[in-house]
């Protein structure tokens, strides 16, 4: 088994656990970076690896279409080409496709689109993510799944979700045809629960995924627009449902709250743009919340980021970051980046600590209590 | 005396020296990174000594402008504000008032302007000049000079470099009274020599200015639309008339070949925007000559960028850096800049080694020889 759980906590379902890839070996529960074209961004791999990154993702879509499958199969894979020697998770295309791309037709066989850069028609269906996904030689690659938008009727979610069962199958279907490997080991496949915000859709994904067996298993649509109870209840519907010896992952979230409160409900993996997305925006993660850096209060400011800023943040004051920010400095972004991926990094590592600790419950209520949701609130 | 000599080229006037300033010992002849607005572009100061820069640039306009001496003062100066403590250099501002700022009127007594950011009315003279310099508390501070445009004529030019030359005695009386400090010991001041394309010009400004005394000498205008003759010229006029034990600069310089042959004509330092100006084209220095990563030959190129690069650009292809580039991914500008950087400080540090070693005709000749000036010249 790849995943192996190390403790759990009483007071929830928080797991601390250990998945072993080809790659190398991820400590749960794990936040991962985005590294939508196969690059962080901003951020150079030796920067990530002194962040702690033990794993980040990339976007299939993305890659597919620019630098292209040719390009990644003569580097010979992802890992490679983005000189990245530890573990990647890449994802199906199908969230991209149907965000990114113009003129998509879903159909039975995959889904048709002209791409979002030059409108080349392009096609994706289950066999060619995961036959795009064995290119890239990703560690853990993410089965083709439809994600429903928010809100869904619950006709078109079920309508939604058996397609999306009849894809897995044939993700199924082609792993073991084609058993891919990478990193001299095999690269691990996890199937994706969907169907919306409703109890009987979302168990059912979830047993029918079971029941064709994969090697983990992710949470979808979650934070496409619903209320975060619904998220949560998503969570609490579905987790039980799952093998407890392998990962779960939920999928493109979320606050940092928000992650606490996943992990209560059993979730080991996460991936998330914020830290990188609010950065170029001058947004800082605090334990206290969001702290916008071009606000005037921060002008003569002359103290870190924090206290507990990344050794690379030291020395760098908010008065200074703010003139980076003001000026269109990369060198701003950067050390913002650096500082909000070092939060959520630590914010996973000070979580696992905790489950192993037996004090999981005091971590969550003091997270959760000190954390102001108001994003980027006005300051002074 | 800041400046020792220690060694000097039998072919040629090149020679190998040392300044001391109160942040620290620069090894010429340097080349100076620029930091225009109080950050090299796209370069944490970590990376910056990973690169071995000894000492960078900071404008003085743009600092004056955004974020302002308020702020500067109660930073406590530019090394504390950028986290930077090896030595600084700071330029007058004249420059940038007369290239960027709006509306200005060159007077007798500075330069009225409206700052190009908001249209702000504004004055900067040569006691201002000075007294933000020592707010910034750079090592070496430049005189407030007149920069005249090309082409220009000999009237004209007599009547900038008179100008330029009062100017250059109420820096001095300045200078004497205050005695600006920095780094706990004396901020050094360079006079720049003027006079255009017109030898009586430019060796009436070096003669005028070594009287007044300074602690080193620039020279200024250059690189302006003069052809490269001229500006060898020009530095054949001035170097002899300089004192031999004070450091010279050719300030705003230049492509390598142009780099190799000042430093053949006594000039020992440099600073220059093409590096990191480049990198953010996709253009990477090669011995050979400049390297367009966006050219569709690099595709499939899965070697670095050049054998001797620096070590935090080693295992990114060719491939995966024009992805980057085209993606218009940072990372990418990141990498050609760090190793554009590299590149011209590996330049200087071996030009020093062959002043040093007694071979610098040959390692002048190789270099020349080797390098292709055309920019950017299309390749396969």
């Amino acid at each position: 088994m790849s995943f192996e759980l190390l403790a759990t906590d009483p007071s929830s379902s928080a797991r601390r656990g250990r998945l072993t890839t080809p790659h190398g070996v991820v400590e749960t529960p794990v936040f991962m970076p985005v590294g939508t074209q196969g690059t962080v961004k901003a951020m150079h791999p030796d920067e990530l690896k002194a962040l702690n990154s033990q794993i980040i993702l990339g976007n299939t879509y993305h890659l597919f279409v620019r630098p292209g499958m040719e390009i990644m199969q003569a580097a010979g894979g992802l890992h490679a080409f983005a000189n990245w020697d530890r573990p990647i998770l890449t994802d199906s295309g199908g969230f991209q496709v149907f965000s990114l791309a113009k003129l998509r037709k879903i159909k039975e066989e995959g889904c048709h689109f002209q791409n979002h850069l030059d409108g080349t028609p392009m096609f994706i269906g289950p066999e060619t993510s995961m036959e795009i996904q064995a290119t890239l030689g990703s560690d853990i690659a993410m089965l083709f799944d439809e994600c429903t938008p928010y809100p869904c009727e619950a006709k078109e979610a079920e309508k939604s979700l058996d397609l999306t069962l009849r894809w897995a199958k044939r993700c199924r279907a082609w792993i073991d045809e084609h058993k891919p490997q990478t990193g001299g080991g095999a690269q691990q496949h996890f199937g994706i629960v969907q169907g919306s915000v409703y109890e009987d859709l979302r168990k059912k994904s979830a047993r029918e995924l079971v029941a064709m067996g994969f090697d983990g298993y992710a949470i979808g649509g979650l934070s496409v627009g619903e209320p975060e109870e619904d998220m949560m209840r998503i969570a609490e519907w579905v987790t039980p449902l799952l093998p407890a010896n392998q990962a779960r992952y939920a999928m493109g979230l979320g606050t940092p709250p928000q992650m606490i409160e996943l992990i209560a409900r059993g979730i080991d993996m996460f991936d998330c743009v914020l830290p990188t997305r609010l950065a170029r925006n001058g947004t800082a993660f605090t334990h206290e919340g969001m702290m916008n850096l071009r606000n005037a209060c921060h002008a003569k400011d002359f103290r870190d980021l924090a206290e507990d800023t990344h050794p690379l943040c030291r020395g760098f004051s908010r008065a200074y970051i703010r003139h980076l920010v003001q000026a269109q400095e990369i060198l701003g972004l950067r050390l913002i980046s650096l500082h909000n991926l070092h939060f959520y990094a630590s914010l996973a590592s000070r979580a696992r600590q905790a489950i192993e600790q037996g004090c999981f419950a005091e971590f969550r209520a003091e997270v959760v209590a000190k954390y102001t949701s108001h994003p980027a609130a006005p300051e002074s």
